[in-house]
């Protein structure tokens, strides 16, 4: 039997039955990911599994350097097939490791290879990869993967030039649609706050500024935006008056170094104004924190960002969360939000609080996101699928992304359906929810699908 | 095979012959929970199932938000079925909630439908609860459910008319005595401090204040009393001078505000105090903390407190907490202790802090109180006991509790014991504990009843 | 069958032929604990189970302490089996703590005792073991337990002549090495710091202080040392001016407090001059945290430290730590090092944050510690080898310790290795990971022994 069998991870009859006649077959909707809408209109191809697998994948480099493997072999100058050979080389040993899964299952999905990825076998595995990727191509890998919808990561400054392209282009059934990401102009505290609020636009003031994102997120909604995503680090919030931040921005547009009360009151101010225009725009608030960026200065300084350097952080966002959330609630300006917290100690706390500020008529108007990132594996996903159940309602949960920048990771899907069939399935068999095929097909379709296709609000889309 | 069969929960041979042959005949200790003693002592009966279950039960409404009900079908005006109705379809979907289970329990325990409970059967399910209700009351419910004695929560104000009446009663078997829960005189930053000192008694300085708490707790005791409760969001902890609290005292009766170093200064000594004489009473003092009250402002006005707004809340009390034991340890004023937080990341915290404090000839005097509120749910149980016995000592604990507002909810006890007995049972076929039916019997025994009503102090009853 | 058979914690085929065919012959690398070396030299003689078992186990003092043992049969004048049957009392009811097993895998291996341990049979069992103990000593022990190396814990200003004798010593082959532990010199803030600062050496300033340390690190290492272990509280981080801390350390020689400011600059500087000399000699620094000391001060005034009342910490040393390690990364500084938090909630921030600091050429230079003290369970293996293998690589992992101060305890090397090969196991069977024997060959003998023997440098001796 291959290593990736049709029952791969699901080990009940129930498991299997909801996998293979509900699960498997039904569409993706990768409404939070990082791959490029160029890429895609272009219908990229790559001449090796390197250009696909290691060229950018910063989850792969950690793994590599947490093997000892020097960065010549990594970000260096090293041939594709070394650099290759030494990530096979340190997957070897990671048993329990998602990518040790998520790359058995690119190769079997992909690559129709279903034997085991090793030492011994790497060339063999390289030259049969790379000759079925005279086949394949961005846009090969996305129909193969029956995506229905990808809402890739944009600047607010961003023209969107290929989304509206890929509009316009009826060959490619898959909607791919922007999601507004405006962390740069939340960011005031960086230096390079004011070249980018230049960059952005017109802005001299509070009243500018709203203005202007205003007129970015109309540029968004025209082509198809249905989210907006915040990276933060800590969530923290303070009472402001809209004046005070009028002056903080003149200021800091002047080049004056700003308070951290005064950042924070600006913070506060242009996330309330966000979620507010969200809210009317019928959008989904995304908002990541406990992500440390850049601790190590020097390999940062070296290789910039986002190279595999990232780490969880722990920070008490508690209270700014809270806060955030009266707020909005008060002013009716609370949109849809979806919650994700890098740091798993929060998963519980996150999972109560938001049934604290629900809205009617939408189930799971607040949602506490997927297992993420640093989470995004078995352990992480059983978690997190345990935590919401446990306190709040698993059949109303949008569901799984990939987060990703690469286009064969949607087998990211596959595994999070695989582990949630089987999560209930063992519910059904140890006797804690009735074998009632009814029910379990709504649970199933609804939080692999339709939940995310209603709340997202894709009928209309 | 029925939903809730004799076997449910129970995976194991062990299992199953430790709670049959031991666990399921055992009387209940019900030590904590929210019922009224007026319903006890007047028998309160119930027209429909809406009474009992939705009229007042937040863990149900918060379900129902979740699931995007709107607020008419929950606290407003909208038909008992309707409402029944609409809480019945967020339930279909909360396949691994708690409440999934508690409701079919109680739907076979005191309805003895053993059927599901879904959209379909709504309307049979209502008929056939409600024709049973006619025969159901709260005493009725409580021989039911073999329940020795019940602590209801009680404030140092409440004259405990209906516990006298109860303690004449020779009708009714089980003792329900009341709980001392002083937390409106301990909360001095409030606003209703000044107002509620006043009706407490004539207090003017920190010796009436004793005198009259004092005063309190020989009612409480004359009543039965065996415990304390305090519900503390923080728990902090200053050195203070009595002197300096008196004062605090007398500016806070004059309407001042007080600083936060102040509010501590207080709240320590009253804590210290009160530990003293629970100690003289050989009463057990309970501790809850990292709970957020109504954190949701605009539904906090429209509908005011207890109505399923609480959240979990996350600060650190480790300070606060492992100095208010060392203070007290110090000054031979420790009592028998219960603590609870409701952030699970504080639970191998207080399994190990308990093992530092504790006093001889009892077994744990001071007690890691069982998964409670948002942790009521088989994982928190698991990870409760888990925790629990891999740092303390498993048979010495004093169990489960309710703390709910329903006179449904003993079948809880009964969700905790099956969750016990299948965790104990699973040890011994997994060769961890040996299979000698004597440890066996006393360890389930001890937890499930005779612990706590040693450490409860029931033999002089 | 015996309650310690052969297929102890072993649940599955491929577990039991891990264990058997390659875990259970490989010697023992310990190279954590506190064990006395003057016992080993002397190779100590036991007269009774007492002496080994309680004389000086402070986890088996925290036990009784929970069941509610009085102190005269733990600490007090007790007769030696009387305080054994208190013992045994209370570990009979300890079902689910590693006591319980560390207990029998003892008796089994050092009594060949296969039987439960209990109070109908504590006078048996106390009897066969002494009878055992007239034939058993520290070496024999450590014979019979396969250890290839035992690492001591020792303080700067030890002379090491145990050491010495041991290294002359061709009768005995265990490697007894010391390991540099240098919190006194770190810990400023304590009164005995002055007092201890003169017992290490003529120390005036910073450069004569540094220059001390350097002089023990080399009469260490010409001992064999290949590690340094640093035990904080928390882990603070602040730039620092050299010319500052000597400053301070000036002053504080001269009898002044310190500010908190001076305090963390002082042990940032020294934190990295130790790090960076650790690097020049190829060791391996140990941080262990969130540890609290002595919290009970009563219990602390009468019995004094190391005597069972140490507990969990909870603090964010997360800034702290990053900080460090940047520091030390952009200063080229970074030597080999082991984490360890007392607090589970930091494990997953551990295992991700080393990734981002690792360095080339030696697989995990930074490394994520054992479960250790109060997470040496079961259950904190598990997770922690878990999160480990879900975040990093396992197969990487240098391996269990015993942090002991007990002879007997080599038995917990056996219990991890047991845990190991059936975490192992069961991600072979349930198609997790290949059931390839090359691979899980080497998984087992490198988490098992060869990585600690790699990473600690035993090769050259």
């Amino acid at each position: 039997m291959s290593f990736i069998n049709d029952d791969f991870l699901l080990h009940n009859d129930v498991a299997k039955r909801l996998y293979h006649d509900y699960a498997s077959t039904l569409p993706i909707i990768d409404y939070h990911c990082h791959i490029s809408p160029k890429d895609i209109y272009e219908d990229r191809k790559y001449s090796n599994l390197y250009e696909l697998w290691l060229e950018a994948d910063h989850y792969k480099w950690r793994l590599m350097r947490n093997h000892g493997v020097d960065e010549y072999y990594i970000t260096g100058d090293a041939e594709p097939f070394e650099k290759f050979k030494a990530f096979v080389a340190s997957l070897s040993m990671a048993i329990g490791n998602p990518l040790y899964h998520w790359c058995h299952l690119e190769l079997k999905r992909y690559f129709d290879y279903d034997g085991i990825l090793n030492e011994d076998n790497a060339l063999k595995v390289w030259n049969l990869a790379n000759e079925k990727l005279k086949y394949l191509s961005a846009r090969k890998i996305i129909e193969m993967s029956n995506v229905y919808l990808i809402g890739t990561t944009d600047d607010p400054v961003d023209d969107l030039y290929y989304h509206a392209r890929l509009k316009e282009d009826n060959t490619f059934k898959t909607i791919v649609i922007p999601t507004f990401r405006p962390d740069n102009i939340l960011n005031i505290e960086k230096d390079s706050w004011i070249e980018y609020a230049k960059k952005l636009g017109n802005i001299s003031d509070l009243a500018s500024l709203k203005d202007v994102l205003l007129r970015r997120m109309d540029h968004f909604a025209a082509m198809g935006c249905k989210s907006a995503d915040h990276g933060l680090n800590i969530i923290e919030y303070a009472d402001f008056d809209e004046d005070v931040v009028n002056e903080i921005i003149k200021r800091r547009l002047d080049g004056y170094q700003l308070s951290k009360e005064e950042i924070i009151m600006y913070k506060s101010c242009l996330l309330k104004f966000c979620a507010k225009q969200y809210k009317l725009k019928n959008w989904v608030m995304q908002l990541h924190f406990n992500c440390l960026r850049d601790p190590n200065t020097r390999m940062y300084q070296l290789l910039n960002k986002d190279t595999g350097f990232d780490t969880i952080d722990i920070h008490d966002s508690s209270y700014g969360l809270k806060k955030l959330l009266d707020s909005l609630y008060q002013d009716d300006s609370l949109c849809k939000m979806i919650i994700y917290s890098l740091d798993k100690n929060d998963d519980l706390f996150i999972d109560a609080l938001i049934g604290s500020f629900q809205y009617p008529n939408v189930r799971g108007y607040l949602q506490h996101g997927c297992a993420w990132w640093f989470n995004d594996h078995k352990k992480g996903i059983i978690e997190h699928l345990t935590n919401l159940a446990s306190v709040n309602i698993l059949g109303d949960f949008v569901g799984m992304l990939t987060d990703s920048r690469s286009f064969l990771s949607y087998t990211r899907h596959e595994y999070f359906r695989r582990i949630l069939c089987n999560y209930i399935g063992e519910m059904v068999v140890s006797g804690e929810y009735p074998d009632d095929d009814n029910s379990l097909k709504k649970l199933v379709l609804n939080i692999c699908f339709y939940n995310a296709y209603e709340y997202f609000d894709l009928k209309e889309g």
